[in-house]
């Protein structure tokens, strides 16, 4: 019996929305400003759960992938965006680890603070930076479990040399959760 | 530009070697027995590290999806055993949630306690119960870095009503760690 195929492809929105816009971002600010739309349009047109990353050149702000969460439309609990990001961004350099021997860093722009999966998923990638949007508490209040978390995530990141900084456009990411939630957005928790 | 897929395909093998092999283990021990051979398996070939997984359908034993690492061979740091065995577990059975409101759960059985990110993806899935192999510590030991994991994470799995039964055949399931190290198996922690 041969087993199915693991396929995961953004929705063509993806494709045109980027192709609108600047593909490079200098400024953090602005790499988050992209993703958080990256969230909104995911809810609006309907093909994801609230939460959208992309994976930029630390450097330069060049958006080497991005990523929206596709759980319910791909069938898929593990098709969170930082891990479509992340993997896109794999696939895309040819190479399981980021932070090859060569000049470039790459960084990790999330809308909401990673759940449990995510955060473990975050060293193993190579990334040396996440930046993260709302927190944690924000997606529980609207129902999401965030799965077991230790308490210092953010130095067992630093630990492992993975700078991070939160809050960034922490209201507007926020306002995303809560519009999914005022819509009636399904929460997924495999309960 | 558009984006490369994400496509996550088991290698030949696998189809063949569980083509020749019962395709039900009513007994756990017998699921952990295909796990570990996988796992061995897949260092014999060449195909990945030293870890496989499997769902089960609980009751009968009913082999679902089989899971093998690719980190390496995919260029996908995402590409754990379990997270490939839960992934096509879902694919196969069209949906994101393993535990649907039919009579059918599912138990992941896995060569070795799972990395941080693994653990944080089990109770996404939806299966009810989680079968271990090897221990953490069984992993570290080889040089992996098994990432940020809650103290008790054996309480927050049964929290979230999954049952966690450790340590099934640790001795063949370390062996097969071992047989990896000694050959000098890559050992990858995005570092």
């Amino acid at each position: 019996m041969p087993w199915p195929h693991i396929q995961l492809s953004l929705p063509d929105w993806v494709d045109v929305y980027i192709a609108a816009h600047p593909s490079t971002f200098k400024k953090v600010e602005d790499r988050m400003a992209l993703v958080v739309e990256l969230a909104r349009q995911n809810v609006i047109r309907g093909t994801g759960g609230p939460f959208a990353a992309g994976v930029f050149e630390l450097e330069t702000g060049r958006l080497i992938a991005p990523g929206i969460n596709m759980v319910v439309s791909s069938n898929c609990s593990v098709a969170h965006a930082e891990i479509l990001a992340l993997a896109i961004a794999q696939q895309k350099l040819g190479t399981f680890n980021l932070r090859r021997d060569d000049a470039m860093e790459f960084e990790l722009v999330t809308s909401a603070e990673p759940c449990a999966m995510c955060l473990g998923a975050i060293p193993w990638s190579g990334v040396v930076s996440l930046v993260c949007g709302a927190r944690d508490e924000d997606a529980r209040n609207i129902g999401f479990d965030e799965g077991p978390k230790v308490a210092d995530w953010v130095k067992e990141m630093t630990d492992r040399g993975i700078r991070v900084q939160r809050d960034l456009c922490r209201e507007q990411a926020r306002e995303v959760l809560r519009s999914y939630h005022e819509q009636g957005g399904p929460i997924y928790n495999g309960r």
